[in-house]
This record gives structure tokens, C-alpha cells and sequence, in this order.
């Protein structure tokens, strides 16, 4: 299954199920996303029993598929980029048997199409390309067996990172604050069977196409994860019950061939100009730059739509 | 103006506005808390021209003020916290010009006389008293001096902390997530007037009593705030709008004579054992603890009402 959020002018949005072919769509039994994800196992044989989708999907405009959450936890799953990141900001970080997670804002998740606002091209604007994940009601100390099941949508999101004052928030041990202003997220979240085989082993096995000013600037695939989705949902849930809608982030999508197929984050970029050239090249984005992301499988097909967005001043 | 939430069977409560003699209520114009820092200025005209408060406040159960929040931004604005912390865990801060905070979980305040549930007594289970402030919408970028007037509402809070996994998670540089579980919230919520002159330069200056087991353990002073709450509302909406309804906290309320006054926190202790005696002798709590928190102004008046908790397994 394919839900998408309508901008019906209300902050949650109206609930629809996209069409097989993804041209259509028809009304959800539930209002919200939110509401979906709180009732799952009571609504999802009625959202499968549409055969019905009466309304051209091109007609209308979407808001995030779950335009704002309780919580977003947010992971660093992919260890080529957690090493390049450390040796860039300067920091050493213990070694740990669990994995990175911060809890961000989650209180806005924008959608495709709307402008990124930010006060300052100085703050080291930049994207990060990555999937996430939306559980239903996760109990304290749910295993991560246990936790697979409790994955019910996939989606795709771009984490806004604002470089310049990330380093110096790292350093304080609280996390970040500054540096992690409102996300955005793709126009699609899938059931995980959607994926086919692309989901395996908790993780999204999909190439993630970024582009920065129209050009291709990373195709890193979402595999090569070192913890799953559902080891991440475990660690999240160790010392607090998981609220229904919560979303749960791989952290930048990351190859240790990044080299040849590129990053899905400047500051990555970035990071191995340092390693290759003593010094970063790459300048952050500009007030007018455009992003897009957009996971695609073997034959094409983007199953969580095109993520675009345009940097503008606050 | 003193607010309270009931217990009405909803995740959100119904909203009720408690008389001045502090024993009865009445329904507010609005249902949930959430709703009113959305409208703020649209409906506290008709919340101050409420003059019948008909049901008693003792036969109700009441949950947090505001039941979840779609943002909780905890600072920590007392110094001689912050040192004894830094010293205890081993981290060095670099030296900062703006206050500290973390983005923590807020689907969940707990209400006073609920359950504190942790799955282990090894976590090093912990109470933090604190004050925090309720806003309306903040847009980005607001002064300090501007961010006075969206602090609508003055709470007291218990942040809950697990020391074990504080000071492994502070060293990722990611902020906490495991060592940072539900806080819970005193029954009242309260405008900045009601306190009088105990509202003072963005500071709640009222002594915070803290009873372990029965034991007053701390009566730190919220005067001392090395940043008033205003300048934390201003930090927190650098690069962010932030949402009506964020709660921005003060982090432990700490007085540089702790020796002598106590201590909102059992790690604060223990940091001042191990500066006056060479190690920690105090232990965390167990369970079956319980912990007792009220704000007392000069007169013994309690405008948050009492905040108590019992610590049980998970």
C-alpha cells in the first residue's frame, strides 16, 4: 500500500490510499496518518479492501505523508559516513556496541515542493538524503525480532543539517538543537511489502538518487546499513515506550564506495576532500539551490515519489 | 491565571481553569491546553471573565497540564549544575557564548502520582527539578527581548534521568535519547503574573523543595539561571519556528551554595561528593522511591501544586 497526506488547508492533512498504478487515489477510512498508525491493525483490512480510487492523483497537493509526528529519532546507521563525519567535525567518539540516535523536531516533516527556509547561507546549509521508518505503539523493551513488526510504513526524508553549528553542538554532549531544523519527507509512505525485495533484513535496498542544482551528486544505496530499522526501533524503545507515529531515521545514506557513486550529503563530500585534497572544496548550499532525492528500484520506479525543495531566506 | 487538565479519559484531557482560592475549577473555553497556546490571544479574554468556578478541584484526577507537546526543548541554564555535571562524567564543554539544550521526548508528561517506570535500577534512575515555560507560536529568529511575551504559561517539571547511559551517550556528541525518558509535569500550569514578584528578569525565583523518601534532599532557587527564559526561547528559535505549545525547560535548578541547600538531583550530589571526598558515596534511586517536588514562594504557597512519583519496574 501507497498513502498519501491531501493539503486539505488543515495542519494534518486528509488521508488517501494511492492506486497500484499510482495515478489515482480514494479517501482513507481514517482522517490522518497519524490516526492510521494508532489503529492499525483495526483499519489496514479496510484501507486493503479499496478497489475504488476515483481521483486523479495529478490534481492534487500533498502535504508530507505524515506531516507532523509525536517523535523523530533519527539514527547514523551507515558507518562509511559516520567515520567521514567524525574525522570533519574533529570529534572521537567512544567505541559503542548500540547504535547513534538523537531526537530531532519533529513537530513540522515539509513537504516535497515547499521552500527550506533558513536565516543564513553562512550556517552551512545542507541536505541529507535518507529513509526512515513509522512504527505503531512500540512497548519498552521490544527486541529487534520483535520490532520488525511493528515497522508498518517506509518512507524517504531529507534531513536538513545546518553544518556550522553542528560541530560546536556535537561538542556540548547535548546534541543538536540549531543544526537540526524541520525535515522533509517524500510524498509516499509504503507498507515494507511494497518494497519487494528491496526491504531486507529491516533495511531500504534502494539506490538514492540525489541531485543538487539538477546535477547528480550521490546514488548510495540504502543496504548497506550496519544496524536495521528494526535494531534501530529496539534501541529507541530500551528505555521508553514508543508512541504510535513515531518515526525512526537510517541516518545518510552511505556507501564506502562513495568515491565513485557519490554522497547524499555535502558535508560527506566534503569529508573526502579532506581525506583526498587537505582541505574541503565543496561549499555549502546557496539561498536559490535546489535539491532532489528519489529512491528508485531496478526497474525505475520511485515507490516514495520525487523529494524536491528550493533553499530560500527566512 | 492557574490552568489544570482532567482526567477525562482522552490522551489530551479536558482543559479547566482553577480558582483563585485554588479548590475549584471551571470548564475552560477551549478543550485541550494545546488548543489554548494556539489561540492564545483569542481566548484568554474569555478564560479571565470566568468568575464561577462550580466543581470541586478535590474530586477531580488530573493529568500533566499538557498531557504531550509537540516539542520539549530542555536547556541547562544553572552554572554550578553544569560544572558539577561536566566534572562527574568526564566531559570537557568548549566554552560557549549561547545556553545549552537537547531536543527531548515530549509525547509523554506524566502526571503527578503516576508511576515512574524504568526497566532497570542499574540505569542509575535520577529526578531533575526544573521550571519550564509553555509558548505560543515563535517564529524564527524572535530576540530575546521579543521571546518575553510568547512565555505564556510557567510549568514545574521532574526530567527524568538515567546516569548510566548520560554520560555514553553525551561522548557521541548525539545527545541523549535512552538516559532521557518521559519527564512528568505539577498538576498547574500558571501565568507569569500569578507569580508576582517570583517572575523575575525570564526566571521563576522560587525556592524548589525536593523530597527523596520523605527527606528533603535540595531547596535550590530558580533565581540563579545563568540565561532567563526568554534568552532559551530566543536560542531555541534560532534556526527554527517553533510551534505553540513547545516547553522549553531550565535544566536542574542548582544554587552555587549547594553544599549548604541541597540539590535538585542525586548526580549533583554525587559530583559534590566526589569533589569533597574523592568519590560518589550516595546511590541512585530503587525501586519503590518516591520523590516529592513543590515550589514554595515566600508565603509557603505552592502555585504548581505538588509534584510526587514513584519510581517501579518496568
Amino acid at each position: 500500500m501507497r498513502l498519501a497526506t491531501l493539503n486539505d488547508g488543515t495542519r494534518d492533512g486528509r488521508l488517501v490510499l494511492v492506486s497500484p498504478a499510482g495515478d489515482h487515489y480514494a479517501p482513507a477510512p481514517v482522517a490522518t496518518l497519524q490516526e492510521l498508525m494508532e489503529q492499525w491493525d483495526a483499519l489496514t483490512p479496510q484501507l486493503a479492501a479499496i478497489a475504488e480510487f476515483p481521483e486523479a492523483l495529478a490534481s492534487a497537493t500533498l502535504l508530507a505523508p505524515l506531516p507532523r509526528a509525536w517523535q523523530w529519532l533519527d539514527g547514523s546507521a551507515f558507518q562509511s559516513h559516520g567515520d567521514l563525519m567524525d574525522a570533519i567535525i574533529g570529534i572521537t567518539k567512544p567505541k559503542t556496541d548500540v547504535p547513534l540516535m538523537y531526537q530531532g523536531m519533529s513537530d513540522t516533516f515539509m513537504a516535497s515542493g515547499t521552500d527550506a527556509r533558513f536565516p543564513s547561507e553562512d550556517l552551512g546549509i545542507d541536505f541529507e538524503g535518507e529513509f526512515g521508518v513509522i512504527v505503531d505503539a512500540v512497548p519498552m523493551g521490544t527486541t529487534a525480532a520483535e520490532a520488525l513488526r511493528h515497522i508498518r510504513l517506509v518512507v524517504q526524508i531529507n534531513d536538513w543539517s545546518l553544518r556550522t553549528l553542528a560541530g560546536p553542538e556535537m561538542k556540548t554532549g547535548f546534541g543538536w538543537v540549531g543544526a537540526k531544523p524541520a525535515c522533509a519527507m517524500a510524498p509516499y509512505a509504503v507498507t515494507p511489502d511494497e518494497l519487494g525485495d528491496a526491504w531486507k533484513d529491516g533495511r531500504v535496498c534502494l539506490d538514492l538518487l540525489v541531485d543538487w542544482n539538477g546535477k547528480r551528486f550521490g546514488a548510495a544505496n540504502g543496504h548497506a546499513m550496519g544496524y536495521g530499522f528494526h535494531e534501530l526501533v529496539a534501541h529507541a524503545a530500551r528505555t521508553r515506550d514508543l508512541v504510535a507515529g513515531t518515526v525512526i531515521g537510517s541516518g545518510t545514506v552511505s556507501n564506502a564506495n562513495f568515491r565513485e557513486i557519490g554522497s547524499s550529503c555535502i558535508a560527506e563530500r566534503r569529508g573526502i576532500e579532506v581525506l583526498d585534497e587537505g582541505e574541503p572544496k565543496t561549499a555549502f548550499m546557496a539561498f536559490g539551490d535546489t535539491v532532489r532525492m528519489e529512491a528508485v528500484d531496478a526497474a525505475g520506479r520511485a515507490p516514495f515519489g520525487v523529494l524536491h525543495q528550493r533553499v530560500v531566506k527566512a
